[in-house]
Order: structure tokens, then sequence, then C-alpha cells
């Protein structure tokens, strides 16, 4: 197996610099498309064999160093007891948000057999079909993350009713995040049994909050999730706080073996607060990518040398990959983060 | 007058300290909504006395130590020859987005007087019905933000089109950027000649650009405008890099005599960056209203120390006030960073 990833994210030596890519299976391959036509996005997501298709879509035409499993944050939510819709301009909406002490207490911990069973199997077929060729990550949403979506009924502008709770009702908001963390031990310990190598937690809105608040409403459930699958698997555990930069004095005490950034920071300035604690993982600007060719080269030189002294480094973009990118420059990405990284090492 | 805005500012000694609010003229004050309502958005902004009415409304109500000139940073805009339109939903919207060279070329500058008489005449209406009772803040957009609202045709989600610009057409993009910046410079210059007693520069979306983007697509057009007025004036210039925490290095450079933040870094990290170099401004998450009162004052109080080893701080929130917002909580915020900061100085 190409285990550079695997390697990377504990901090051992590697030949080059391994690479994977948010969003890499999805709407910027034509190939996605072919399958995505067939159904919702929530009927792929539940769709083992296209799940698992899409998967290995990325490794296929890419040659990144690992696959992440096709899926949604959101998934589990749904199995909680919230019903769960993609509506193709609004994004993602819960019809009946969780407001209320008895909406809170109504919330189920899903089984991840009996109710995810499309994920666990998705896994399955994933570690057949890659046969080894590269580790599969199995992900999840961080606590408040998935916390904002229940609260505000979807995606949110300046999450107005997720820090009323907060603020207004901070009881309540806890014992919801209590039961989303719960519900998140249990599903990732279900992708590890499955056969998951690697598990990154998504904080994608973490960003939107001031450092003391995060530290009160969003780091100690992130911290209980990665104490709880410590000790059950020695998998690495990824930590991507998104727009994080300055949550990282209270992030890089987490206890992941790597922490993801966005590329609002410079990866140097990450090692100087991190020094060799963690690994780190990112962070292009996805909209690198439409850069010329011979400047893209210049900008990914930028992030490998100001990656240079951290423990590992996994490089990724700081966001997903948008619909509109060339796959050809995706491919680029990835052969010179490779090319340019060996150079490095010579 | 009370001078105590002026004085932070520059760094002067002050008895407590002083409080403005973003947006603190708007959607959360019924009187506000009064005035409002008889016409739309984009006509208040056109109507002098109505403009210097919902000004000076949160002096009354409020206590705030300064007012802010009612406008919007779009309104120049309009005027180099960009259609506008606020639509319920959306949003500002240009129908006709600027994206080629020959649309570029076709913008004009506008005139202060001739053809923004209506903001100066505002400001002229402002001095004489303020009194001297607070100084007067005149604004503008900064140069990258407005252009994205140019480029991409209203508001953006991922700026796909304005960094496609920057990364495939930079020289297309540059002199768009210079044009906006020639006539952001004629503006404010026509703001100070008017009356204005302090200037901010919003950069709202500053933060969606990784540091070396704002470096090279940001700041200059910043630094530009700031030298420009300081030829002219020794009013206080005021920079808000909206998200701009990992900008601090550069922007900490551009000769503002205040930088603004908002609450995603900590004030007390904000000092240590700049030392005596600067006066600051922030930074409390404008959902912060929403908290008890007791834990309000905690988290001014908060504020407040942080912020204790700057050369200034303007109190104020690190965002516009959300329409949501009790008006009396913003009455009781005033109140308790007066009453703090001056325990604070005892």
């Amino acid at each position: 197996m190409n285990t550079t990833f695997l390697k990377a994210c504990k901090g051992e030596k590697t030949d080059y610099t391994p690479i994977w890519i948010m969003r890499q299976a999805g709407r910027y391959l034509p190939e996605y498309h072919t399958v995505r036509s067939k159904g919702s996005f929530l009927d792929l997501c539940k769709s083992p064999e296209r799940a698992a298709e899409v998967t290995i879509q990325p490794v296929d035409r890419l040659g990144v160093d690992a696959a992440i499993l096709f899926s949604d944050i959101l998934v589990p939510l749904e199995k909680m007891g919230c019903p769960l819709e993609f509506q193709e301009k609004r994004g993602p909406v819960f019809p009946e948000p969780i407001r209320s002490k008895a909406a809170v207490e109504a919330l189920g911990i899903p089984d991840p057999e009996d109710d995810l069973g499309y994920v666990m199997d998705t896994i399955r077929i994933l570690r057949k079909e890659l046969a080894d060729r590269v580790p599969l990550i199995g992900f999840s949403g961080a606590p408040f993350t998935l916390a904002t979506y229940l609260i505000e009924g979807g995606s949110s502008k300046n999450y107005l009713t997720t820090k009323r709770m907060m603020f207004e009702e901070p009881t309540l908001y806890g014992q919801l995040l209590d039961k989303i963390t719960e519900c998140t031990i249990v599903y990732l310990k279900g992708q590890v049994a499955a056969g998951a190598q690697a598990l990154q937690v998504f904080d994608s809105w973490a960003g939107v909050l001031a450092p003391c608040d995060y530290r009160d409403f969003a780091y100690p459930y992130v911290k209980r999730i990665i104490d709880a699958l410590k000790q059950v698997t020695d998998i690495p555990l990824i930590y991507f706080a998104n727009q994080g930069a300055t949550l990282l004095p209270q992030t890089k005490q987490c206890g992941a073996d790597v922490l993801g950034f966005d590329w609002r920071i410079g990866l140097d300035e990450v090692v100087r607060q991190v020094g060799q604690s963690v690994s780190i993982q990112g962070n292009m600007d996805p909209l690198s990518l439409f850069l010329p060719a011979d400047r893209l080269e210049d900008r990914i030189r930028d992030v490998l040398i100001q990656a240079k002294g951290a423990r590992g480094h996994i490089f990724n973009l700081g966001h997903g990959i948008v619909p509109e990118t060339d796959p050809e420059k995706a491919v680029l990405a990835v052969k010179l983060v490779h090319k340019i990284s060996r150079e490095m090492r010579a």
C-alpha cells in the first residue's frame, strides 16, 4: 500500500509530501456527474456501490495519496431523527430545526450498522475495491458545526439562532451538543470497525466563533471525541477547524494527529505555533487552481516551503475544490506536489 | 465637543474608552424603520435630511461617542457607471458586472460634489445638526471589497469570479483596482472637505484572501488611499479588515491611525503584534448582545482588559449590529463600556 499519507500523519519520514483534496470526489469531475445524474445527492450517499465508485474516481484520475469516503457530514443527523433535504438552491435543509428541550430529548443515537449501514457498507466495499492502493479516510462533522445545521435548520449567514441558544440557553445548548457528540463518537467508531484507516473531523464553521466561545462551546466536544477514539484506535485522527487560525492556541491541544488549515494562515506561522507536536494538513486556496501552470507551481512550492519545519505535512486545499475547476489542473497540482516535494528532499 | 473618540484614535489619554457601533444607524432601531419606511434603502442614502436623521438617532438613544454617516460603501460605484439595485432577498446587485477591459475603461471617476452631492450634503447637515456633540465619521469601502461587488455582480459565496480575474487576468484586475482606488481617494477627500472628522475604510471581504494574495491584490490599494489622504488631512483614519487576523503583519504597516478588528482575534494578541504603533478598534461579536446582562458585562470587561496595553482603544462590535438586537442591550453595552473603562482607569 501507498502509506505516505499515513506516515505523514504520524510524523514519520516520507519520500515526498502526500496529497489529497477536500471534495476530491465531486462536481468538478465529469465522471462524478455521470454517476450522480442517476439520483439525488442523498441517494448517492446512501448507495454503497455508487458512493464507492465516486470515492475511487479521483484516486484513478488524480493519483492522490488517500481516498476519502463519499458521504456528507449531515447524514448521521438524519438518523438522529431530523428529516433532511438537499434543495438545489438552498443546500441542506432541516425542516424541523432543534430548538427546544423536547426536541433535543427526542433525538436518538443511531446505530452505525442498523441505521447507517449504507455508510459502513460503502467503507467495506471501498476497502475491498481500493485493495490497499491508498488508505481510506472516514469522517464526521464536529459537534458545533453539526449543531449549527440542526439549530438553524440549514446553512446560515451569521448563526444568530445558534449563538442565541449558546448565550441565552446554555444548558439546552449543552444537552444538544452532548447528544451530537455521543452520536459522533459511535458513528466514527463504527467507521473504524468497518475499515476506515484514518478519520477527519470537519469543523466547517468553527471560525465564526470568538476564541473564548470556541473554547467554551465547541472545543470540549471535539476533545471528547478525540479522547474517545484514541482509546479504541491508533489510526490517524485529523481535525480541521475551518477559518481556525486564531483558534490554534486551543485546537493544538485537542490530541489529533493532524490539524488541517484553510488558506488564511501561512503554514510557517502554523509550524511556529505547533512545533513538532502534530502534523499539519493544507492549505492552498482552492481557487489557486485557476492560476496559470507556472504560477500554480510557484504557489505550491511556497506552501511546501512554509510547511518545511512541520513534523509531517499532508498537502491539501484549504477548503473543498470548487465545481468550476478544470480537472486537469487538479491532476497537475498532484503531480507538482509530488515532484517538488521529492526535489526538496533531495 | 466629546473628543474622546478622536483622542483614542490618536493615542491620547482619555477618561474612558469611547464606543461606537458598526451599523449603529440601522434596522435594530424602531425609529430607523420609521424613517426607512418612506422609501427604498438607496433612496434613504440619497436623501440628505433623512440620512442625517438616522445618523443621529443612535447618538441620541445610545450615547455613543461618534456618529457615522448613514450611507453604503457601494454608492460611489453606481456613479462610476454601474447601475446598482438593492433587492430584498439578494442584497446589492450590479446587473452589469465589470469583467472586461472595455467595461473597466468605461468606468468614470465621480466628482464628489457633482455626482455624489447627496453624500456631501448629508455630511454638511450632520455637522450642523450634531453641533459638535460627537465627531462625525465618514467612510468608504476598500478597493478589493468594492471590486468583488463589481466583478461578481453582487455578494458572493467564494469570490470565484473575482479570484479568477486576479489569477487569470492580473492586468485587467489591476486596471479595475486602480480606477476604484482613484475614485475612493477623490470620494474620501470630498468627505473631508465637506466636514468628516474621521474616516473608516471598510475592507469587508479582505478575509477571503490568503495573506500572499492580500499582499499583492488588496493591500497596495489600501496603502495608496491612506498615503493620499495623509497628504491632505490629519483627521483619524481607520482601516477595518474584516476577518483580517492573519493579515495583521501586513495591515499594521498601512499607516492608518486605527486598525479595526472582528471578534475572531483577541485584542491582547492584536496588542502583542502592533505594540504602540496604532490604536485599535473592536471587537465584540455582535451576537454577544444576546448575552444576559451579567454575562454581557463580563464579556465587555474581558475585551477592555485585553485591550489594556493598546496605544488607544475604541470599543466597537466586530461587525455590524444585527437587526434582531434589542436596542436596550445596545444602550446597556454603551453604558457598561463607559462605566467599566472609567473604573479600570481609577
